[in-house]
C-alpha cells in the first residue's frame, strides 16, 4: 500500500491531551451550571434527514450543509435528465438524503415534536454536542465545532429569560471571564419601525442596525436609507440608537417613545419584568439594554441576548433568545420557547488570550512508578494499585528504560510526582517519593504517599 | 413551509434523559478508569481525508464507509466518462473526498504519525468518541455508536498487556457486571499453525476456529477440510481446541507441543510473563486462555483479548490486542501498540437485561420550588442560589401553575423534593420542605434543607 501523508480536512482538528483538558474545563463549567438549573440533557445524532434540515437556515445556510452521500448506488435515485445536465441543485437530494447537523436548534425541535407525549412540559433541556458547516475555514471558524444549548420549551414566562442572564454570568464568573452581557427585546425593535413609520420594514431596520457595532452609526444610517426609509424615519430612529444611560433610564425613554404602539409597550414590559425578577439574585457582570442588538436570525419574537468579553475583541461568545414558534414547521404550533447557546471555540480562544486556564499539571498522570526491573516493578504494582482505588491517577512506566529517560517522561508529560524503590526501600517497605517541582525527594510509608497525593489533588 | 413528518436516519437514535445518565454512569467508569491508569484523552475530527480510512478495514469495510459529498459543484472532479457510465466505484471518490470515521484505531495511527514530533512516547491515549458505518441496522448494531479506546503505542512491554487486563477487570467490577475475559495469543495461533504442518495457511485457520462458540468442532473442523487442510492436520489441531483445564494446565500442553516451534513458544512465555505480572494484582473476574480465540483483523500480531458478559448472551462486549505495524501505513513504521475498546451500547445493552443502573432520582434536578405569583417566587430564588453555591441542582416552576401540575413535574422529572414557601413560612423566614418518596412534609430553616439535600446526594 502506498505511504500516505497523514493531515486531515480544513477547517477540522486533532485536540491533544493539554486541549482536552482545556476544552473539558469549559464544557464542565457550563454543564455543571445547566445542571444546577435543572436542566437535563438529550442528544441527537450527527445524521439527520436531509429535508429535516433544508429550509431552515436561509439559502445560505443550506448550501453550507454537509450532505451524505447514498450508500450503495448513490445514481439509482438521480433522475436521469438531471444527471445528464449535470444538475447540482436538484441532484444534490437525489444522491444524498442524510446530512450533518448543522446546529443543535433544529434537531431539537425536530426531537422536541417526535418524542412529544413522552416529554413533560415546560422542558428544560441542555445539549452539547459538535455541529458541521461547510464554511470558509478562517480564524475562530471551524468546519467541525461545538454547541452547548439550553432550552426551556413549552413556557411563557419571563422567569426563564431572567435565569439564563442568570445562568450566563454564573458561567462566566466561574470560568473567571469578564463579560459584557447585552440584552434587548425584538417588540421593543417592532415598536421603534412602528413608531419611525415603517412597521412592514421590520427585517430591513434590524439587519441594518444590527451591524452599528462594526460599521459606525453614520453606515448605518446610510444603510437604512438604502432600504428605502425615509431621512425624516432615519432622524427618528437616531436618538434611540445613540441612547446613553442606565437600563432604568432607557426604559423610562422608551416608555415615553412608544406608548402609541400596543407591540413596543408589551416589549418594554418584558425588559423591566425580567430586571425585576433580576434584581433579586443580581448578576455580577454588567448587564446592558442594547437597543441596536437585533442579532439576525428570524425566529426570534421577544427577548435577545449577547455576550461579549469584556477584554477580548472576539465577537459574541453566547447568544439566544426567546421564539414563539420553532416546532410549527414539525407540525407542533403554539409552543413558545426561549435558549442560549455558547460557542465553546471563542470562549476556548478568549481564555487562552487572558491565560486564564487553570494549570495542568497533575489533571492526568498524577504520579510515575519508575520501573527498575521485574522484581521492583512487583513490589510497586500493588501500591499503585493502593493509590489508584483512593481516586489517584498513577502509572509506571512499562520498561526498565534508563532512568533519566523515565524522568523526562514524567517532565513531559506534567507528572508532578515520581516513585522509586530500589534494594533499600523493598528492605524497609518504603518508598521514595520525589517531587518533580520541588525536586525534593523523601523516603516515605505507602500511606504517606498517599496523603501527599490526595492533598495535591485538593 | 410544508409540515414534515419528523425522524431521524435507520439506525440512529436519539438519547433523552434518562439512557444519558446511563450512558454517561458507562461513560464516567471507563474514563475514570483509563485515567486512574495514567492515560490521556485525544480527540480526531468526525470526518477524515476519504484517503485514509480507504483500503483498511477490507473491502467490506471500504463499503460502508459514510461518504460526505463534495460541497458546491461537487460534479467538478468528476471524469467525464465515468459519469456517463455511472461507473460508482470511481465516482463515488470523485464526488466525495472525505467521509465520517469508521472506527478510532485508523484515526489514532493517523494522529500519531501526523504529531509524532510532539509526543512524548510511549504514548497512553484513551478516545471515546461516535463512529458511523453504513451497516444494515439491526438488534444491537447501529449506524452511530460510540467506542471508547485506550492504546499504549511505542513499548513493547507485556506489562501493557497485564495493565490492559487489569483495566478491563476494573471496569466491569465497578460497573457490576461479571465478565469472562478471554485471551489468547497470536504466536501461539501461528505456532499451532506450523505444528500441523500448514504454516502457511494461519489466516484460513483463524477464520475458522474463530467461530468455535458460533458453529462448533464439528463445523469448525468441516470448514478447516473445505479451506484444504488434510485430515491429518484437522485431527491433530483438535485437542488443542478442546483442551480444558487450568491456564497453567493449558501452557504445560502447549510448551510441549510447540517445542518445536519458536514463533509457537515465543507465544507461550508471551501469555506466561503477562499471567505473571498479573499474578500480583489478580482480577477478580476469570481470566481464560481461550486456545479458538483468534480475533479476525489482520493487524494483530501478539496478544489478543475478547470479554464476554457472564449472565447475558451478547458476543463481545470489549476486545484488542498487540499489533507490532498500525502506523507503517502512514509513514512511521516499527511502532509497536497494544490497546482495547470497549463497546459502550452493549454495555448498556447488557446492563439494561440484569438492570444494573443506578436509580435516577435526583441525578438531574434534586429540588423543585413551588411557585405560587411573584412574591413567594422572590422570596425563593435567592434560597435557590444559596443551595446552588453547595453544589444542589435545583430549579423553580417557571410560572404559578396550578400546585397540582407542579407536583406532577416533579415527579415525572424524578425530583425528590419539593420546596414551598407560602404566607405562613415568609412570616417565620422558613421554607416547607416535602420528601416526595416518603410523602413526609417539614418547615425548615434554609440551612437544614441545605443538610438533607447534601446528605441525599451523598
Amino acid at each position: 500500500m502506498a505511504k500516505e501523508k497523514p493531515g486531515i480536512p480544513k477547517g477540522t482538528r486533532d485536540f491533544d491531551p493539554l486541549e482536552i483538558s482545556r476544552r473539558e474545563h469549559i464544557f464542565d463549567t457550563i454543564r455543571e451550571v445547566y445542571r444546577l438549573h435543572g436542566f437535563r440533557p438529550i442528544e441527537t445524532p450527527a445524521m439527520e434527514h436531509l429535508s429535516t434540515l433544508m429550509g431552515k437556515y436561509g439559502e445560505e445556510g443550506d448550501r453550507l450543509i454537509f450532505r451524505i452521500l447514498n450508500s450503495g448506488d448513490f445514481t439509482s435515485k438521480a433522475d436521469d435528465e438531471d444527471w445528464r445536465d449535470k444538475n447540482i441543485a436538484r441532484l444534490s437530494s437525489q444522491l444524498s438524503e442524510k446530512a450533518l447537523r448543522y446546529d443543535l436548534t433544529v434537531p431539537f425541535a425536530r426531537y422536541v415534536v417526535q418524542h412529544q407525549h413522552n416529554i413533560t412540559f415546560p422542558f428544560k433541556r441542555y445539549q452539547m454536542q459538535p455541529v458541521w458547516r461547510a464554511d470558509r475555514p478562517q480564524k475562530g471558524r471551524y468546519r467541525e465545532f461545538f454547541q452547548c444549548d439550553a432550552d426551556v420549551i413549552g413556557s411563557d414566562s419571563l422567569a426563564n429569560e431572567a435565569e439564563f442572564i442568570q445562568i450566563i454570568d454564573k458561567v462566566f464568573t466561574q470560568l473567571n471571564v469578564k463579560v459584557e452581557i447585552l440584552f434587548n427585546n425584538r417588540k421593543i425593535l417592532a415598536g421603534l419601525a412602528e413608531h419611525i413609520g415603517f412597521a412592514d420594514r421590520m427585517q430591513d431596520i434590524t439587519l441594518a442596525i444590527d451591524k452599528m457595532d462594526r460599521i459606525g452609526l453614520d453606515n448605518v444610517n446610510k444603510e437604512l436609507l438604502e432600504r428605502g426609509l425615509t431621512m425624516e424615519a432615519v432622524e427618528k430612529l437616531k436618538p434611540v440608537l445613540q441612547l446613553s444611560g442606565s437600563n432604568a433610564e432607557k426604559i423610562d425613554v422608551l416608555t415615553g417613545m412608544l406608548a402609541s404602539s400596543p407591540v413596543g409597550m408589551k416589549g418594554v414590559a418584558e425588559v423591566r419584568e425580567v430586571l425585576d425578577i433580576l434584581s433579586v439574585t443580581p448578576p455580577h457582570n454588567l448587564l446592558k439594554l442594547d437597543l441596536c442588538l437585533a442579532r439576525g436570525l428570524d425566529y426570534y419574537t421577544g427577548a435577545i441576548i449577547e455576550v461579549k468579553s469584556q477584554d477580548v475583541p472576539m465577537g459574541s461568545i453566547c447568544g439566544g433568545g426567546r421564539y414563539d414558534d420553532l416546532t410549527g414547521v414539525f407540525g407542533l404550533e403554539g409552543v413558545s420557547g426561549v435558549g442560549i447557546s455558547f460557542g465553546a471555540d471563542r470562549i476556548y480562544d478568549v481564555m487562552q488570550a487572558l491565560d486564564r486556564f487553570p494549570d495542568i499539571t497533575g489533571t492526568f498522570s498524577q504520579l510515575l512508578a519508575v520501573n527498575f526491573g521485574p522484581k521492583e516493578r512487583d513490589y510497586c504494582l500493588p501500591a499503585l494499585e493502593n493509590l489508584r482505588s483512593v481516586g489517584i491517577q498513577c502509572e509506571m512506566y512499562p520498561e526498565p528504560a534508563r532512568v533519566k529517560k523515565q524522568m523526562q517522561y514524567a517532565d513531559k508529560n506534567n507528572i508532578p510526582f515520581v516513585l522509586m524503590a530500589g534494594e533499600e526501600e523493598m528492605k524497609q517497605s518504603l518508598f521514595s517519593l520525589k517531587d518533580m517541582r520541588s525536586g525534593e525527594q523523601q523516603r516515605l510509608m505507602l500511606e504517606q504517599i498517599s496523603e501527599i497525593l490526595l492533598k495535591f489533588i485538593g
